[in-house]
C-alpha cells in the first residue's frame, strides 16, 4: 500500500494510471485525501460540504466496478472538488449565500453528470464567494493563511494548491479561475466561453459566465476538462460540435516551438513591480520566442464594458436575492446589484456587442503567436481575506471569451507564487493547452 | 405573345411553369409588371424606387440566359419587390427616413443575392413606414385608396396586392407582414425566426425581427421562401440546418385533414365585431375540424414584453438615428425610441426570457392540432394613411418566433379584405404552408 503523503503528490495524470492498472485503489486515494482535508481543513477553510463517508462510499463502488473487469471512465477514482455554485443532487449547494442556506438541489448539473460517468470521485463542495461575486467567504491561502486564496472560486483553488484533492472545478465570470490559481500556485484553465456546458450551475452572467478546472499541470486540466467539455441542448453557449482530443493534445510536442506575444493589459503600470521585473527576465529567456505587442485601444473599455454586461445580467438573474433579503448580502454584492440595476438597455446591448468587436481586434495579434503571453493577475494574493483581489488582468479574456490558462511561474520575496496567463484564439483549447505544457516543460528546464 | 393583364392574373407557380417552357418569356412578364406599376403607382405610390429599364434589362439577361439551354433558377424570370430596408448594391435603400435620403449600398443583403442567383427579377424597392416602425410612408390600400395598406411593408404588401408583381419581401418585428397582408387582402407569410438570414436588413431588434414574403397564394408563398431560408454565418439566428422543400410540401395533400386550434388572442373582445361573426361562421363551417382552447394566461402580457425587447433593441440599434436627427423622424418614431431609452437593462433581459416561457406554453396547443387559427389583424384596414392599424394580433407570435401565414378569408361590409391567420411551432414552416394549402383550397370549395 502506497504511503498515503506520496499519492498526494502526484499529478491526476499519474494517479489516473496506477488506478487503471490496479497499483492504487480508489479507497487508498480518497483515504490520503480525506486525511489532508481533515488535518488541515481547520486552517484553510476551502470546503463548503465535506462528508468521508460520501467520498468513501463512491470509492468503494468504483473499486468493485473495476474488479469485475468493467471498463472505467477516464476520470476513474480520481477525487474532485467543486465550487458550491454546482448543483449536486441531495447534497447542499449554497451558492456561498445565507439566503440559500439548506438549499439541497434535487438534480445534478449537467457537468457533475459527467464527472460521475468518468468515474470520478465527488469529494464535496468548496467554499465560493457569495454568488460567485466579491464578497469573501472563509477560506485562507494554503501559501500564507493570512493572505486570500483569490475568489470567487476560493476553495476549488485552495483544495488543489493545499494537495487535499487533485483537480477542482470552478467558474469565472471575470477573473474566478485564472486569479485564484494564480495566487495558489496552481494551474488554472478556463476555456473558450461555451465550452462547457453551464445547466445546473448558478447563473450570473449568461454571457460572461464560464466553468473552467484545477489541476497542477496543464495536462492534468486537459484531463478533466476534456470530460466536461461538450454540447448540452439546454446551454445555448454550447455548440454541436465533437470535443477536442484536449489530453493528447496537450501532452504532445508542438509541431514547431511555440512564439508568444507579451501583451501588457491595460492596469499593467499598478502591477507589482515585482511583476514587472520578472517578465522583463522572461522576455531575456525566452529571447525570440517573444515579442511584445499593444492590444487594440479600445481595450482600455474592456474592463468598463464587461463590468457593464456583468452587473446588468446579475441585476437581472440575481433579482430574487436582492428582492428576498438584501439585509443578508454583503456590501459588495449589494452594491453591484444596485449597479446593475441603474443600468440601462440601450447601454447593456452597446456594451454586450463590445465582446466580438474587441476579439475580432485580436486576430492580427494571434495570426503572428502560437498563444497570447501575460500576468495572471496584478500580484501575489492580497493580505487579508477581505478582498478577493483584482480581475483586471482577467476579465478582458472572458469579455472576448478566449481560453486562458495559467501556470505557476514566479515566488515573490513574500514567498507567494505569481502565475503566466497564456491566452489563444476562441475555439483552439486544445493547442492552448499544448503550448502551456510546453511553457511548463520550458520553465522547469530553465529553472533547472 | 400572351396579353399584359392575362400575365399579371397568374399566380407565381404558373408564370414561373410558362417561364420554364418559353410559352412566356421573361421580357414580357416584366412588361405587363411596368404596365400595371406605371399605370397605378400615382395612385398606389407602393414603390420607393422603381425604374422599369433596370427590370426590363434583367429580363433581357434572362432570356438569353435560358435561350442558351442553361439551367434556370426556381425564381426565373419571376418580378419580386423589396422593402426598401432590404440592402441592394447601387440601388438606393433608404430605410423610409429621411436620414438615410441617397442613401445606396455597395453590397446586396444576403436574400438579394439569393433571389438573384435564383433567377428573379429585382423590380424595384417598396415603401416602408420610417425605419420600418410605425410613422407611415405614402402608400395607400388598392383595395381602398383612402385606406392604410397596413405596415410597416407598406409597398411591399400593396404591390402584390394589386397586381403590380406576384411575389414581394418585406419585414416583421411585430406584425409588418401579416398585417399588411390581411389588410391588402394576399397572402403573407412570416416563417419561423431564424429561417430567413437578415444579413443586409435594417435592424430594428434583432431579437425579433423576421424576414417574410407576400405572394397570392401559400404555395407562391412556399416558392420565393424556399428561396430565401437558409444559413448565414453572419446572422446568428440562423441554424445549420438543410432547408425544407417547402413547394414541395405545401402542394401537397396532407396526410389526414388538418385539425385547426383557434385562440381568441388578448384584444379579441376590442376586435371588429365583423370578425367575430365570421369567425363564429368559420366554426360551423369546419366543424370538428376546428376546436377552442384558450391562451395561457401569461400571453395577457405577451404585448407589454414583446414590445420592451422592441423598444429597448430599437433604442440600441437607432441610436445614431436619434443622435443624427430627432428633427427629422416623426413623432412616432420618437416616441418609441424615449421609451426604449429609459427601459432598464435587467427589464429588458427579464422580458427576453419570456419569449421562450410563453413559448413552451403552446406546446399542449400543438400537440392537440396542426395549426393555431385566429384572425391576421383586429379588423379591416383602418381609414387615413397615417395609422397603420395595430398589430396586437401579430407581435405574440413573432414574440415567441412561431411561424404564421395570413390567407385573405372574408370580406367586411366595406368591401375591404379581412385575413385567417395560422400559426404553428417553431420549424414547421412547411407543415404550415401545406395547411395553409389546404385551408385555402377549402375555403374555394366552401365559398363555391
Amino acid at each position: 500500500m502506497a504511503n498515503k503523503a506520496d499519492i498526494l503528490m502526484l499529478d491526476a495524470c499519474t494517479l489516473r494510471e496506477r488506478l487503471a492498472t490496479g497499483a492504487l485503489t480508489a479507497l487508498e486515494v480518497v483515504e490520503a485525501s480525506i486525511e489532508r482535508i481533515e488535518a488541515r481543513e481547520p486552517e484553510v477553510h476551502a470546503w463548503a460540504w465535506f462528508d468521508p463517508e460520501f467520498a468513501r462510499h463512491q470509492a468503494r463502488q468504483l473499486d468493485i466496478h473495476r474488479q469485475t473487469g468493467r471498463a472505467i471512465g477516464p476520470l476513474h477514482g480520481l477525487p474532485v472538488a467543486l465550487k458550491d455554485i454546482i448543483d449536486t443532487a441531495k447534497i447542499p449547494t449554497e451558492n456561498g449565500c445565507e439566503l440559500d442556506r439548506g438549499r439541497v438541489p434535487i438534480k445534478d448539473a449537467a457537468i457533475v453528470e459527467k464527472l460521475k460517468t468518468a468515474g470520478a470521485i465527488i469529494m464535496g463542495k468548496t467554499v465560493t464567494t457569495e454568488l460567485a461575486f466579491m464578497q469573501a467567504g472563509p477560506t485562507c491561502n494554503p501559501h500564507n493563511l493570512a493572505h486570500t486564496p483569490g475568489g470567487s472560486s476560493s476553495g476549488s483553488a485552495a483544495a488543489v494548491a493545499d494537495g487535499m484533492v487533485p483537480l477542482a472545478v470552478g467558474t469565472q465570470t471575470g477573473g474566478s479561475v485564472i486569479r485564484p490559481a494564480s495566487y495558489c500556485g496552481i494551474t488554472g484553465f478556463k476555456p473558450s466561453f461555451g465550452a462547457i456546458p453551464r445547466t445546473g450551475v448558478l447563473m450570473q452572467s449568461p454571457t460572461l459566465d464560464t466553468v473552467g478546472v484545477f489541476a497542477r499541470t496543464p495536462a492534468d486540466a486537459a484531463l478533466i476538462a476534456e470530460v466536461l467539455f461538450g454540447y448540452d441542448e439546454a446551454d445555448s453557449a454550447t455548440r454541436p460540435e465533437p470535443t477536442p482530443a484536449l489530453l493528447d493534445i496537450a501532452r504532445s510536442e508542438p509541431p514547431i516551438k511555440p512564439i508568444f506575444a507579451f501583451v501588457k493589459p491595460p492596469g499593467w503600470d499598478d502591477a507589482d513591480p515585482q511583476l514587472h521585473a520578472a517578465f522583463a527576465e522572461l522576455a531575456e529567456a525566452l529571447g525570440d520566442r517573444m515579442f511584445e505587442v499593444d492590444l487594440p485601444a479600445p481595450f482600455g473599455d474592456a474592463a468598463m464594458l464587461r463590468e457593464r454586461v456583468n452587473f446588468a445580467e446579475m441585476a437581472r438573474y440575481y433579482y430574487s436575492y436582492g428582492k428576498k433579503g438584501s439585509d443578508r448580502l454583503g456590501p459588495l454584492t449589494l452594491e453591484a446589484l444596485s449597479k446593475g440595476n441603474a443600468i440601462l438597455a440601450r447601454d447593456y446591448l452597446a456594451a454586450l456587442d463590445w465582446g466580438d468587436v474587441l476579439y475580432a481586434g485580436l486576430d492580427e495579434i494571434f495570426d503572428r503567436c502560437d498563444a497570447i503571453i501575460c500576468p495572471a493577475a496584478m500580484g501575489t494574493a492580497p493580505e487579508g481575506l477581505e478582498f478577493t483581489g483584482s480581475a483586471l488582468f482577467n476579465g478582458l479574456w472572458t469579455f472576448v471569451g478566449a481560453p486562458a490558462i495559467t501556470i505557476p511561474a514566479f515566488t515573490a520575496e513574500n514567498g507567494l507564487p505569481m502565475g503566466v496567463q497564456l491566452v489563444a484564439a476562441r475555439g483552439n483549447d486544445a493547442r492552448l493547452l499544448r503550448n502551456a505544457n510546453w511553457f511548463q516543460g520550458w520553465l522547469t528546464d530553465a529553472g533547472a
